[in-house]
């Protein structure tokens, strides 16, 4: 799929280009093809697009100057992070109209104050660089997702990344303390607060949070940080139906309180196509069932009674018919392999054939009846194909993929997306769900939120848009 | 101090009060001086206004009815949850040009949902009836204040209330999954989502959370509820030094992790006080330091190590220098009696003479080298002024009150109100602090804030609030 040209598009100007390259200096700018064909295309291949220039600045100021140059002369600019998105929201236009910038030299970690918790950093900063910068002060910093040791916080805050720990520590916006941003008229907004508590006036980083780009180029953030965890306990266990998950979910959270960190769901048919296709992986039980459930709990002191509540739940849950089976791990590398299994099915989407994506979060309450009905229509509507429903239950946020039918061709399958799309969102829909839960709207759903959002919602974002960004160049065709 | 009169302000045209007195029937309004009168004067007695007519709607449909009025006649609505605010936000124009409106008549828990630990409540429920009702469903919401007992959960998300349960829950904003919201145009904004994770746009609550009805009328929320606390531990502890307070914290949450719930500093000055004037207060240690710490740890499973982990913390506390003296409460009344010391000193206001209040918030690590600044500035501009200094240190926020000289009349010491405000305003400043960390900005901190704020992001505030409220009707005079 390309991104559309956009109306009334045009060629960047030269003069533009070489006032940029004068502003950002020879290490900060790239414009050979080769160079720039793997930032044009999005992790899973879908989205395409060009530009004349790459532009890498090396400081807050030199954003600066370029959104400056580029809204005088009414250039679109488009953010890219670690180009780790899945809604193609870092990938320019088709039609070379528009300037990619990327803040990956400007990595680093400016401060940390272990006794206020807080961490400040740049926005090119690798997701796992943070986390190792909050470590080596004995602090954590939560966010975690499959993408870490190559996605950049600028994008993991521009699109509210969600990931592994939110059960406990909430999306990326929950963990911002403050921004600095450089807005749509190249002036730049210091909003660095280091702050638990600060009522004095609208929470203005919140407009940028989640905003993938379009309101103004996130530059560097203050980040909560957490105590880290002393222990850590995982296990996995075989549940008697999707219902007995989420009773299981109560059951570990009754026992352990706030330590459950995270709670995955896994479909049986996910370990099967891991098995099959992803060297390592290793069936966790002996009981089969369609449904396994992943937990992790941790706790950052006062844990000597953590692993004995969540065997306590497990046993529990066994008897009350909930639990098949499940095991807890007894060391880092049994947990390791555990979670393995949930990694695997991530990777699968390389090897399985071609899958139609869902992202979608339903009330955790509602997750059962979500997944019985989808799973019915998806059927129905294509028999044969394999629904491999996994991820963040805790949160009620499911990556419902359909995988093809063994034996149709990948094309034939793909053909058939929209419709499909369409049948797993209105379920969603009408189980007062999301249909992004996580991974935002970029170009991939920016018409679908149009079906499923109030009218007065989309209205509202656009108001937004419009007196943040009135010349529309800040990314424009994603979001709104 | 009364409410200035707006520019161009003029009386209410009686056809639009008989029209909205239509909408909401007879039990829907109010115009009697006498039933007005404690609703016309704030909390702390500063602010006074006058109104033709105090509404009171029963359901969204007459609130945005009523707003639909107001805006076609571009008269001016004021929205008030409980008037337990301290800056004036709540408060209409002298003028009497303003419709005041409340939703205490919109007070339905509309429903709970234990296993997605929400629950769905209308703006004009008291705060104490919310957790009441997740409590009765085995659930805790954990926002907490003293006002609790009166004050509005719509006026708590509309002022981003904080509390004594921050440090470890966080502020109201936070503990928001979804809102309905009345526009400045009477139309109803549908955002009860129950929703973890939902990336599917701008955050659009966002923007209706702390804005102290300036943008909408918040009339219902999805709030999130938390595994209720299966123990809690309170400990009082006399410290060194304010430095020695903070290390404390730092030792109380390496030693119980994130189940530190409450970390409070009280002041010696404050507890004699409080001894003087406030009947049922007891010195809870024999060691007189300059200040106390009162902490609370609480865990909603394997609380087993709770205490020991705590008493642990303050016994190497007190080894290291940092503590002279502790003690732990052994029962739920001795509990309540060490937070009554804690409450005694707000209670103080109304006895120990003239206050000049501020609400400030600076960063955990620059609490000490604020206090002892703002201290001794305080003394040097005016010898004999007695400052109690108190609140959540956890968060760095405190409320850093300053009590009249003995022997000076009020007047003259409130006479000096805006040069200490100064004073001590600067200091946080100087500290990268904010001059209000939770009671908000009203009319208060209106003119305050544009000292203190960079120019660019009062700016933004002011464009955000054209494009909500172009006609400037909803609460106009506070904030931006």
């Amino acid at each position: 799929m390309n991104i559309p040209h956009q109306p009334g598009a045009r060629p960047v100007p030269a003069e533009l280009i070489a006032a940029i390259k004068s502003v950002v200096g020879a290490k900060g700018w790239l414009d050979e093809a080769d160079a720039l064909a793997p930032l044009l295309v999005d992790w899973r291949r879908r989205f395409r697009g060009t530009t004349p220039l790459l532009v890498q600045p090396s400081s807050t100021a030199e954003v600066a100057e370029v959104v400056r140059l580029c809204a005088g002369a009414r250039v679109p600019i488009v953010p890219q992070g670690g180009n780790t998105g899945l809604c193609g929201g870092a990938i320019p236009a088709e039609d070379g109209s528009e300037i990619l910038i990327s803040l990956s030299r400007m990595n680093r970690i400016r401060s940390v104050d272990p006794a206020n918790y807080t961490i400040t950093v740049e926005a090119g900063c690798i997701l796992k660089q943070v986390q190792e910068a909050a470590s080596d002060a004995d602090r954590l910093f939560p966010l975690s997702l499959a993408a870490e040791g190559s996605c950049q916080i600028g994008g993991n805050l521009s699109t509210n990344a969600g990931g592994i720990a939110v059960l406990h520590y909430g999306n990326a916006r929950d963990l911002v303390l403050g921004l600095e941003v450089v807005l749509a008229d190249g002036r730049v907004w210091n909003g660095l607060r280091t702050l638990r508590k600060d009522n004095t006036g609208y929470d203005i980083k919140q407009l940028f949070l989640g905003a993938e780009g379009t309101l103004g180029i996130i530059t560097a953030a203050v980040l909560k940080l957490f105590p880290k965890p002393s222990e850590r306990i995982t296990a996995f266990a075989a549940v008697n139906s999707l219902h007995a998950a989420v009773e299981l979910l109560a059951c570990c959270r009754a026992a352990s309180g706030e330590a459950v960190t995270s709670f995955e769901l896994l479909p049986r048919i996910g370990i099967d196509l891991g098995l099959r296709y992803i060297p390592g992986v290793v069936d966790p039980l002996r009981e089969r069932r369609d449904y396994y459930a992943l937990i992790e709990v941790s706790a950052a002191a006062d844990a000597a009674g953590l692993r004995a509540g969540l065997e306590g739940a497990l046993a529990t849950a066994m008897e009350d018919g909930l639990v098949a089976d499940a095991t807890v791990a007894e060391s880092d590398q049994q947990a390791r392999r555990l979670w393995f299994v949930r990694e695997a099915i991530v990777e699968l989407q390389k090897f399985a054939g071609a899958s139609i994506k869902h992202d979608v979060a339903v009330p955790v309450s509602r997750v059962p009846a979500f997944l019985d009905e989808a799973i019915m229509a998806a059927a129905a509507a294509l028999p044969g194909v394999r629904p491999v429903p996994f991820g963040h239950i805790g949160d009620g946020n499911i990556h419902f993929n359909l995988y093809q039918p063994e034996g149709m061709a990948a094309e034939q399958f793909l053909g058939r997306q929209a419709e499909l799309n369409r049948i797993v969102h209105d379920i969603v829909h009408a189980h007062g769900g999301s249909i992004s839960a996580e991974h935002g709207v970029g170009r991939l759903r920016r018409d679908d939120i149009r079906r499923y959002k109030p009218a007065i919602e989309i209205e509202l974002m656009q108001r937004i848009k419009q007196v943040l960004d009135p010349d529309n160049i800040m990314n424009p065709g994603k979001v709104v």
